[in-house]
């Protein structure tokens, strides 16, 4: 029996499962469900959810739901195929990489969705990290849309900032090291992928990378993998273009 | 609970119960399977069975697999809701609608499934349908791949020349009538979009519709429906344009 992972791609925790499936060689099954009522698409699967959507991973009789703890079910059980890098080659390695999954877990994750999060709220042209804040435009904006555009603008405002000073770490120590457990793509550089990628590619929040070269670069590096680019290509949902 | 329907929008009897579904505005899930080897993803969605891929419809602790018996199901269970012509006002119009939806299933299906089968192998520049038959080129090809062709060829040349003959009958008929029942568009019609759309997208099986005026003008006119067209977008693998 195939791995099975149930869940949209366009989730982030789903996304960065699927990367590793893609690195380790794995063959596994995806299971999509979408709703639709008559001709219009039920939008879950474009609900960009703070701190993810739901995941369900099995394996040979295992369940799991976590993603970072699936990707270390998939590094320890296929450690013989695939990218062979991705957990380290011992035990030094590992706890290099543990460490930067942890920071990614613990520091990275909940401001960089939260970023995602309030920028699908907020209007695609609006001018955002400009140093003095979003601004919402004067009048003609509804007090309870106005509203829910300012918990937005605050809750981007304060995340941008928490992010901001976590990079500057990851900017020191990219400068030190080509990737972040050291000469190597593990899954801690994985592991930032689906949320990382998503702010380098939003013109509102692109600064906090591109202000950064060394994140830049390992940023540039890192999504330019086969496996990642893949997933990219299945989190585009078909219905984008449709007429509906 | 909502219907639920197992199976790819890229096989023609999905499609058909796809289409049904939005025509009557009702509440369904799609549950999609894709299976991938690592970075590759495993070709079976895009696998044109011959006769029809696997269906199951699931509503209410109904299962049904034949699509022709889903869209009965769905057009009696949802009469009161969506289009509510699409299967005749009453028992008049329904033994019309009854007798194209039997010569769809018994006539037109084998001989339009067998042609868009057989277009999938042979190679998209093929000039076929010529009135002189295809022509494979004369060197440069492996036997057993030039054996495979040569059965394609036949087979497309034998269905292109029963479905000629049907689509005359169709021909006469769509002189009389708007649409094959009657005056308004109904399951009849619908049961033919997969194929049917299918064989007039592609310039090697087009001359089949386009040669004949009122099957043109009839095809035109229900492939612009708004449930047909929602379908056609869901069935673009999102992974079309993959790398890989």
């Amino acid at each position: 029996m195939p791995a099975k992972v149930f869940g949209s791609p366009a989730s982030s925790e789903v996304a960065r499962v699927m990367t590793c499936l893609f690195e380790k060689d794995v063959e596994f099954q995806l299971i999509r469900v979408d709703s639709f009522r008559g001709p219009k698409r039920m939008p879950q699967y474009l609900k960009l959810q703070p701190h993810g959507e739901a995941l369900s991973f099995e394996d040979g009789g295992v369940t799991l739901v976590e993603s970072r703890k699936i990707l270390r079910h998939i590094a320890d059980k296929y450690k013989n195929q695939g990218n062979k890098d991705l957990f380290g080659p011992g035990a030094l390695e590992r706890a290099s990489i543990e460490q930067w999954l942890q920071t990614e877990a613990q520091s990275f994750d909940i401001p960089s969705a939260e970023m995602v999060y309030s920028l699908s709220y907020l209007p695609p042209d609006m001018p955002l990290d400009t140093g003095r804040g979003g601004l919402l435009p004067v009048g003609g904006m509804h007090p309870s849309h106005r509203q829910k555009m300012e918990e937005m603008l605050q809750r981007f405002e304060k995340s941008r900032k928490d992010l901001g000073k976590l990079l500057d770490i990851y900017e020191q120590r990219l400068g030190e090291e080509e990737f972040l457990a050291g000469s190597k793509f593990t899954l801690a550089d994985l592991s930032h992928l689906p949320n990382a990628d998503r702010l380098a590619a939003d013109p509102r929040s692109a600064r906090l990378i591109e202000s950064r070269k060394n994140v830049s670069r390992w940023l540039y590096t890192i999504s330019g993998r086969d496996s990642w680019r893949r997933v990219k290509e299945l989190q585009r949902p078909p219905s984008a273009e449709a007429p509906f």
